[in-house]
């Protein structure tokens, strides 16, 4: 009865993202059972289905970071609290909401386990937000000379940084990433560092995730607490609002003066090491279900499906379910053999209709049935998770332009197919949606419609201001300018000179100003 | 000249295993590059070398992990301090030396960063020394009905325990490892599952490791805190200590009971859910280094190194140079496309002996010298990391044994195949060095003999005595019960019935006494 009563609450309908985009993103993870609410604040779970998302996107970042020379190894979760005063910036801009770690036993008091106050720590510890600074306390023993450089390390990890404000993966107390530290004797080296991960980041996001993404650099407002340069894709999600996916920053010689690291350059003399951070996290689920999902629930992109194909056996009579279920698994392992991971739900006592929806809600890219009827007629029953929608259609012609019927003996090569197919249309997809939400604005008052009347997206605006220009804007608007996008990520109509926005100064390009998360 | 200085440094000689066991052990971190002591106390660095063997050991577990039907989930970092009094038993044994938090923010105070009197937690937050109580807490949502059984779910995480004795790898206060929790609906299922995970756990250790180990139970005194069975596999170190390697408990309905998750049988009626849990740690990398390595360096199975093959071109004019350098390509190229991972050691001022030096200290399988003469005789000159020592062998015999010359022809099959020859010659090596430290033992004095004066090792002794009979032979001669063997671990002269080597009371069988880690 328990169960039932879950398998209820299950198919509870999500709600409409034009209804309530809030709720509708928590019913997505709920229906697709990505992550939880644990009972730690601001912390949460990621189940299963979400961990192998997530294990699919590390496997495309490692091979990439390792494909691009760098190695992985792991640094201390914890950082001694003077660590934080070193470097002035950064200090300032993480060494605020941390979890900091002040004693280290407990003990048995009346019953219950109390902290016991004889075990205080001589110097608090920080649990890390973000590890530059110890990661740079050890770099310091590891170079010497020229001949030592670079060191081009990534680090997978958990931080935590105590946020008031939480929402499932995008922004969490504490939060999985990956967290790359590179040293470099010339600030060219480093800086051509900078952007060989930033193109990491994007080539992830647009190939693997489908998510389209602008390519720039942050104001220093924006920037990364300690950086001389923060680069950055920016995503459009379906609200219209950006999200910032992935950073890499250039850090100048900041830490490496900071931590007093110094090397013998191949002239003899000693130089200051230049660094790079760079990182993502697992915010960019947050990015994948905000950017594909649909009111049914999530959709993902192949190659980052946990299941590509599910085979879902329909029948009445116990000779058909035999029948059906066995061609199920000789398709399977057919399926398998091409290397696409395939789920045979057979389970008894669940009608068809329920593991539609569930493998729908799930994201699963491909699903067919197989009944009586297509056995006859040597066929197969291939239905998307989606197809491009065309505007105005209704949602019957949608449904059955999803489907199609192909023969039997044709499967394993057309589900091959139709998964890159599949692939790079949800990019296609994204980027019409993009695309629909993308404006070239000149004056205050189409800005203000634009975000106001027009539901906003990403507005392509001359600038000349300096901070307190963008702080009248975030104000105003509550908008903020997500990137100076590089030369060759402006659009057509968006190139050349003009005035900026809000001051009318000359402004040399323009920036993407949006409303963000 | 720092430079200089450093590979000079990194030439140093090893101490002897027999001169000084622990600081041999710190020297081959050392000299592999393994790890290094952080700034944190008792926290330590991963380095690249030390982080891709746990990574090629991490695939091999999560692949078995996968096969048996486990999937991937991630917990919180952090539990309220108030789930520890929950379940008593593994509070009393978990809830001592911990990390704890206190606090969530810093402010800025006379130019010093300091924690904010004001960000007090209500309640503090213990860094997970490991997760059973917070998986449990969120389980309990999860499960209603036996359909919802099994969970099988793993986790890879950090975890801290604030260790008093710290040892790189082997005890360190934050650690890296994977924790399996699973729910079952009945007592023999997860039952199965314990042993189904010590088994996984055996075949990484022989099968991968190369470490032989004695699959076996706890005696309640060393068992898990809260566990009603604690299973573990132990492994004998070169100097005849025992490492637990890795431990699989059932641990009955304590933590249902503690948590309150109840579920609904086939019957319709209410049970407590029965739980295991089963566990490895980056302290495997400790047994590696204490199992295979020798007074050189590192000796790593060829299933886990990061590299299989180092190629060194040997020339001393420039066209020699050019020819070799070539030649080393070539081959490197034909040997990855056979899928071994090579690396080309065409670094310029070095010698060539710094060379063999250096990546023998690092546990490089094989080795392949590439000289001019070799190139005119067409022959490759293989060197491998080992051979099985032979009695009385003088170091020139042994050294020459380790080399030979191939055709060049055979390269890649002789490569492949001499790999695997390795991989199966690097376990009988460390079963030849565990039978030769292993004794069966009837009364205390030759007890007391073998761990005095021979050395130690494995004692099987005949047990029939109880926790104070544990403590009074760990008071005497240091040792501690690893386990009770399962029957078919046992060692032919062990077998059969007996006499308790401690109280003269009737035994079944023989348990395994050591030393240990």
């Amino acid at each position: 009865m328990a169960n039932a009563q879950k398998q209820n609450e299950q198919q509870e309908s999500i709600t409409a993202r034009a209804a309530n985009y809030g709720q509708w993103y928590l019913d997505v993870i709920r229906r697709a059972d990505l992550a939880d609410h644990s009972s730690v604040r601001g912390c949460m779970v990621i189940k299963p289905h979400g961990y192998a998302i997530w294990e699919k996107l590390q496997r495309e970042l490692d091979d990439r970071f390792k494909a691009t020379g760098h190695v992985n190894a792991y640094f201390p979760l914890f950082i001694p609290l003077s660590f934080l005063s070193k470097e002035e910036q950064h200090a300032a801009g993480f060494a605020k909401e941390c979890a900091v770690v002040t004693h280290h036993r407990l003990v048995s008091k009346d019953g219950k386990v109390v902290v016991d106050p004889e075990s205080q720590l001589e110097e608090p510890l920080i649990v890390r937000p973000t590890s530059e600074t110890i990661i740079w306390a050890q770099y310091k023993n590891w170079i010497q000379s020229y001949r030592d450089l670079p060191i081009l390390i990534n680090q997978w990890a958990n931080v935590v940084r105590w946020e008031m404000r939480t929402r499932l993966f995008l922004r969490t107390a504490e939060f999985l990433w990956q967290e790359g530290h590179t040293a470099h004797a010339t600030e060219e080296e480093a800086r051509e560092e900078v952007v060989r991960m930033l193109d990491v980041y994007a080539d992830v996001a647009e190939n693997v995730m489908a998510v389209p993404v602008i390519k720039g650099a942050k104001t220093p407002g924006e920037r990364f607490a300690g950086a001389v340069d923060t680069l950055c894709i920016e995503g459009m999600m379906q609200d219209g609002k950006a999200l910032q996916m992935g950073t890499s920053h250039y850090l100048g010689q900041n830490f490496a003066k900071a931590q007093d690291v110094q090397f013998l350059n191949s002239k003899g003399e000693l130089e200051y090491v230049h660094a790079t951070s760079w990182g993502v996290s697992t915010r960019l689920i947050g990015a994948l279900i905000m950017t594909h999902s649909d009111d049914v629930g999530m959709i993902l992109p192949p190659r980052l499906a946990p299941i590509h194909v599910v085979v879902v056996p329909i029948y009445k009579t116990e000779e058909e379910q035999k029948k059906t279920i066995a061609e199920a698994h000789t398709l399977a392992a057919e399926l398998k053999s091409a290397g696409i991971v395939v789920k045979v739900d057979d389970r008894e006592g669940i009608m068809p209709g329920a593991k539609f929806y569930e493998w729908e809600g799930k994201g699963v890219p491909l699903r067919i049935e197989i009944g009586p009827k297509d056995i006859e007629k040597n066929s197969l029953c291939l239905v998307r998770r989606f197809v491009i929608e065309k505007e105005g259609e209704s949602e019957q012609d949608l449904r059955k332009r999803r489907k199609s019927f192909i023969p039997r003996a044709e499967g394993v090569t057309t589900v091959k197919s139709l998964l890159e197919t599949m692939q790079s249309e949800l990019l296609e997809r994204a980027r019409i949606m993009s695309r629909a939400r993308t404006k070239v604005i000149d004056t205050l008052e189409d800005f203000e419609k634009f975000f106001t009347q027009e539901n906003g997206g990403f507005a392509w605006v001359h600038w000349a201001g300096n901070s307190d220009g963008e702080d009248q804007m975030a104000k105003r608007f509550e908008t903020s300018i997500r990137c100076l996008p590089f030369p060759d990520q402006i659009i057509p109509e968006a190139r050349g000179e003009g005035k900026c926005i809000l001051t009318g100064k000359p402004s040399k390009q323009r920036v993407v100003m949006a409303k963000a998360y």
